[in-house]
């Protein structure tokens, strides 16, 4: 797949090893999260807001409340920066100075648009919440007119967008590999754990199989 | 433990019921993660980055190479945000428009202040470590002064905090609890799995108890 052309506010400049600029990297950290930090600035106060998302091509979908002040601050076109990550391990080092993290993240330049026209609107939803848990989307009640209304989706072009991935072991300095302390890897991994059912059920439908098997 | 006094820029006007402002619920969120996102501006145009933190007592600490552009930019005195998610499961109702996350997020508003002071320097890279993994900091060769001057650390007073908190199951409009879907909560959590040695070991030592027993 096609690179994204580093910009000056992009191009990775400290450890530029651990840049990637290739669609491929930044779909596959893109797809295996559902949830981005998005940093605006309101008043010169910048905020960072967890919230879902989801990807079509080379947009990015955010949604929420029709009343929600980040929302409604991005509708206004003003700069924004989603960003993804994903937490791989614990890097031990021998010294306290060469600990690190293993960790794939994905930062994303621009300004979003608005989607006025309903089918993009309802497609975007469909895309959040496929992205979440593919399958959903075609069991569930889908959104009413008013639901629509109630609910703003933002589109984000993927254009001014790069990856940073660290991988592997720790880097130590040359004496160091003599001290007798344990050094290597703690991988970290988000695991499903077993669904609860709704407390306030009035039926007992099968667990479908995309929630059975669950995984990023 | 007392309360954080909510600002016009931290009252969480959204669900205003998932708000909390005490220490405790705070402390807690901060403490059981490690990786923070990072909210600051350059001309206008927002950044987020993830980083890690410690904390100790009501200050957050920062660090990272002294050619890092975060840290000198924020070293510079500019407004920033940092914020904190625990994503703690999938809620999964029986409209696609009642889906939601269960999760818990601290996000804190200021300004960040240079620590320049070595015992101070020195005792938020205790934080840091410790913070990742308590004990780590004890077995580990400690910062020279040379890896001391080549790293910023950076303090940001908890004054101007919010932490926002979703539990439970899903809540449906009335008539879909008829429908045939099922719902409920997927918990996700963060799991160790088997620590991988270092492949350029010259010594075996043991899996510390900290390493071995690791959970957040």
């Amino acid at each position: 797949m096609s690179e994204f052309q580093p910009t000056s506010r992009t191009q990775v400049k400290r450890l530029p090893k651990r840049a990637h600029y290739d669609r491929e990297t930044v779909y596959q950290i893109l797809d295996t999260a559902f949830v981005c930090h998005v940093g605006f600035s309101v008043d010169g106060q910048p905020f960072v807001i967890p919230t879902n998302y989801g990807r079509s091509t080379d947009t990015l979908y955010l949604h929420g409340s029709a009343a929600s002040r980040m929302l409604k601050t991005l509708s206004a076109g003003v700069p924004v920066c989603v960003t993804v990550t994903h937490v791989d391990g614990l890097v031990l080092a021998r010294s306290a100075f060469h600990h690190s993290v293993n960790y794939r993240s994905v930062v994303i330049l621009g300004t979003a648009r608005l989607v006025e026209d309903s089918a993009e609107k309802m497609e975007a939803l469909r895309v959040f919440t496929d992205h979440v848990m593919r399958g959903r989307w075609d069991d569930v009640r889908q959104p009413t007119e008013q639901e629509l209304k109630a609910t703003i989706v933002l589109a984000l072009p993927l254009e001014e967008v790069s990856a940073k991935v660290r991988t592997g072991g720790p880097v130590d300095d040359e004496p160091d590999y003599a001290l007798p302390v344990w050094a290597g890897v703690l991988p970290l991994q988000i695991t499903p754990k077993q669904p609860i059912p709704d407390a306030l059920r009035k039926n007992d439908p099968p667990i479908p199989d995309y929630l059975r098997n669950y995984s990023r």
